[in-house]
């Protein structure tokens, strides 16, 4: 399939992501369903022009129409998802996601998937801390990376497509990056993060200090307010690459620690000249 | 000394903090000296009617004329410069800093400063990542917090004096705390990120990731960018708060690490649960 305003595209799962990625496509022309056990969600999209039609019964859906289906699912409702229903994939349709993790989904869904569609992972890696497709808003990817995640049983035509499909989606920067690749980039840039996040707030009840903070605190607590049932599941699923970076933080921190409890200012003063200069790299 | 435009000001330490100050209390129609050892800091400031004059020499200075003196240098240098300078002051003087800790300075410079003139210490919560008084601007104080920080020694007039020109500075809010609840306020909220800040730089190498970081590590980590001098000597100061804070935090990640370990969903969720109540206590 090539990108022709005549594809018809089925997205499964219509929150946040699933419905700005509904706006986008809507917007340039092609036919959006969706399938959700959401009705009112559905509805709403349907009344706000988000998607063209939205089904909770995947057996009636457009699906078996669609040259393109794209699943914003939590990870373990993906993988029994494409076992109860991947009949009704139309012959040739390409199936991509959204999920947060790679390693431990993307290998299982290539493996069970029927021969004559083609499954190619991609993280989008946008969000904001409200959910929901009343919330949904395509400008999110603006300046956000996209993130094509093939394995040696993708076709060139896949990643390919699957490329364009971040490119029209308005996404800042489309990169590739195998599982494991993506796998150990997300356990740095967006899971320890999180985790950082969340020990800073229950470490101890702090709330009493919100008069005190500036905005660098506020910034830094932002992403503690978390989806508990979404990141937990993320979490699991990325285990090894995360305890391997928490572990590896935790080893560093606690070096800083002892450098602070020893009055070594010169080592300290290295860490901070060394911190400062990497931090350099990602000023835009 | 109450606010009134025939006051005469010195700031001692035009960097970025004192000439923000200085370009503030200059619009408002004070009289604004500065004393600096950088000769350049002071014709910049002067040729861009930031302060009326600038010394390089205390002897020589106006500081005896001056009503108030405002010290803005890192905390040892503030300790010596009142030992070897105090004989300069006016008699009848308030004299205030902006000092990030307090616990180890107050009580020695309360100590040791002549019976004529009254040091009320305070800590106006704002900052950039750039030096200097080139870079000075007195809006970073709207949205900031301002900490008038007293001991027993201080009078209720001083107090007063100090909140008005946290007031005319034009922060956000002025509160009162003492030396020991400043330094663990501060100890958790700013010296605390900090560490974790930079020891998320400095763990690894992660520079490479540059091109998939989105918003939320960038502004986790913004403050990796730091000022080695001054904050090494920030957290000697402020030890043992900090060493507190660091320890809590320590052990509370690890046992979130322990979790996602041993698969602990529920515990997870829970922590999670906490961590966005608490942390909504902190949206404005």
């Amino acid at each position: 399939m090539n990108w022709i305003s005549e594809n018809k595209i089925t997205i499964v799962g219509l929150g946040l992501i699933g419905g700005s990625y509904a706006k986008a496509l809507k917007r340039l022309g092609y036919t959006v369903y969706a399938i959700d056990t959401n009705e009112s969600s559905l509805k709403y999209a349907e009344n706000h022009k988000i998607i063209d039609k939205g089904f909770t019964d995947v057996e009636t859906s457009k699906i078996n129409e669609s040259d393109a289906v794209i699943f914003a699912l939590y990870p373990k409702v993906f993988i029994n998802w494409i076992d109860t229903y991947q009949k009704y994939f139309k012959k040739g349709a390409y199936i991509t996601d959204v999920t947060g993790v790679k390693s431990s989904i993307v290998y299982e869904i290539q493996g069970k998937l029927r021969d004559d569609v083609e499954f190619i992972a991609a993280h989008p890696m946008a969000g904001r801390e409200v959910y929901g497709v009343e919330n949904s808003d395509d400008r999110i990817f603006r300046d956000a990376n996209y993130i094509v995640v093939p394995t040696d049983k993708n076709t060139s035509d896949a990643v390919l497509w699957c490329k364009q499909l971040g490119q029209i989606l308005g996404f800042n920067k489309i990169s590739v990056l195998s599982p494991t690749e993506h796998d150990k980039m997300i356990g740095f840039v967006s899971q320890l993060t999180h985790c950082i996040a969340v020990a800073l707030m229950t470490s101890s009840d702090n709330t009493h200090l919100v008069d005190y903070t500036g905005d660098s605190f506020r910034d830094l607590t932002r992403i503690a307010n978390i989806n508990d049932s979404m990141w937990s599941e993320l979490f699991m699923m990325n285990k090894e690459p995360l305890l391997y970076e928490m572990e590896k933080f935790s080893n560093e921190f606690s070096e800083i620690k002892d450098m602070i409890k020893n009055d070594d200012v010169d080592g300290l003063r290295k860490k901070m000249k060394l911190s400062t200069l990497r931090r350099s790299y990602f000023d835009k």
